[in-house]
């Protein structure tokens, strides 16, 4: 539908990715380096240069909506540390992902919505008192 | 910590049911009725009374979160149908709960994504053209 | 560990299957007959052979436990249906049976118990008045 | 349906804790303090003051099914290892805690089972050879 | 890492749909037209396109995984559908599309397990005795 | 339908899961003597003795099957690991487990695919550069 190139993707990914988790994403690109590199620019690719960049949702509504969806599947500990700190970035307020947080319980359990706070506790903990100023969009 | 009834949050869950679903929830209790009337109230009161009468988290994002999870779930597809509708109702364009439903497919995969897609497709247009006005908080 | 046969553990799930489930194992045989007869066996041999056959576990208890299961899984609807019908047929109450569901909502989240509750209303319905006697062990 | 006040839910809720778990529940007031003190208000007040004092069921079974449904999600191991304790309070068995796993490799997979056996283990080891006397209800 | 455009990817998936499912993508575009069509073609390019145009690996066991997987999530039961049917077009039998479900019984339990039998049922029968040749890849 | 007796079935299972695993099975006894003896002998009965037993399907499509099944279920990290290696002991490339896993971003998601190729990665690296030769079936 677009004669964007691969590399337009991945560029506008890797942009994007830096922006919504404040990280580079190299280190996503080190961690798979030697098993499957493909991987980490089908994550820049597809769920950044794609899905992320997409307009008709604010970013800060897209992240508490991610933060609610690894709540509900339960097992995604580590991809729901790094996206409380993607929905603080994008301008949620820590109220705000512990409020959606607690809503989960009531579609996925008590015990999913307890964890997941556990590591919001740990989040909010390493970021110390500075609230980082959310990304314009 | 408050000396707040169980008929007082009866009371407030059934009206924030009402401004959320738009549904009066009596099919809810005349459903559970002659089996579990008590499920009827806990839904009024914890999950509405309690949960969904919180500051903290505007009601649309509220709303745009619970079908993030809901999603994600897999398996929840009558409750799912209840609240693109409560998402609409609650201010959310039909956009809106399209970008969250499609940014599910990260987490969830794309199976979970495509039948909640459906799911929209029906709600939507079981309201034909007429949006309607957003709820004030 | 014993020199029990495989067609004494068929035998002895058979009967097992019977007893728990107030049906006789044909309908799942005819069911799976002509694409996995095999499977049939399996779960009468090693489901209600090896499994339902062990002592240490009242057979009611244990099918309260098999309902809280499938109500946490939320997706067995076709066996929970089964399974609501086989507590009752072990001892189980009507309301051992609901109150069983309703708890499942703290650990599950409120859909998959309201689903399931649905389930019981049919087949509580389906038996009418007619209160079967509990199976002796 | 009563005037039950939210206090008195809360101190029920606290009592039927404590004698379920053989904990005070400050623990979890103090993990949640700082983050979302009310979560913990919930899980006494719904969770345990509603959920958990409600006859119908004897607590024992309800432990046991609890377990049963905890080791479907399969991912909440956390809070299997309270409620394997809360079982024995509640006057299971080891045994029929056993026996309440191993059935849910049938509904859950084997490696649920698997997991969850182990997580049994260390409740069991950390009890050594003392028996706790279970609580009357 | 290419200079592929997303319309050389759309054209690639496109195809690879094609050849996998025997079935045109044009029923998917239809039936999200109007509401998601980027979704179709992110089904396109990156489902078909990117993961399963990668070599690496034969499309015969790369369905019969996706088989497993649809069985192990329990909830994707359209999904199962079309890929069962995309198992027998890449060249898997009858009897080992069944042999991959049973298996997923040690793994997901019996209940997915028995539910992913009868799909496969009706796929079967829908084909009756007409084997269709295999794809080459 | 045979006369195989349980000790029969235990000799197949044990040997059975000493080629595809490529462990003696005593590390899981060890683990389940004194808790669940019982559970032990139905994983090599039932599991081993039983299911992969069974022709139909070759076992290097079974252990991918089975690799693509435990990434969709998220929370099966152990399990994942030792048959990743159990899927390299039956002939599968390292090449072809990463294309399985990755696969699965499709249908469960990318968190749950990431964090199995991350299994798979200590998986490959506890094998160094040593690739053991497949077993014959």
């Amino acid at each position: 539908m677009t004669d964007a190139t691969d590399d337009d993707r991945l560029a506008r990914g890797q942009a994007r990715l830096a922006r919504i988790t404040g990280r580079s994403g190299q280190e996503v690109m080190a961690a798979l380096d030697g098993i499957a590199p493909d991987f980490a620019r089908y994550i820049f690719e597809f769920g950044y240069g794609d899905i992320y960049s997409r307009p008709g949702l604010d970013l800060r509504t897209r992240m508490l909506a991610t933060v609610a969806g690894l709540v509900a599947l339960g097992h995604a500990e580590r991809e729901l540390e790094v996206h409380i700190g993607s929905a603080l970035n994008c301008g949620a307020t820590r109220e705000e992902v512990v409020e959606t947080i607690m809503q989960m319980a009531l579609y996925a359990g008590f015990p999913a919505a307890l964890d997941a706070l556990f590591v919001a506790k740990r989040v909010f903990a390493a970021r110390g008192n500075d609230a980082p100023a959310p990304v314009s969009e």
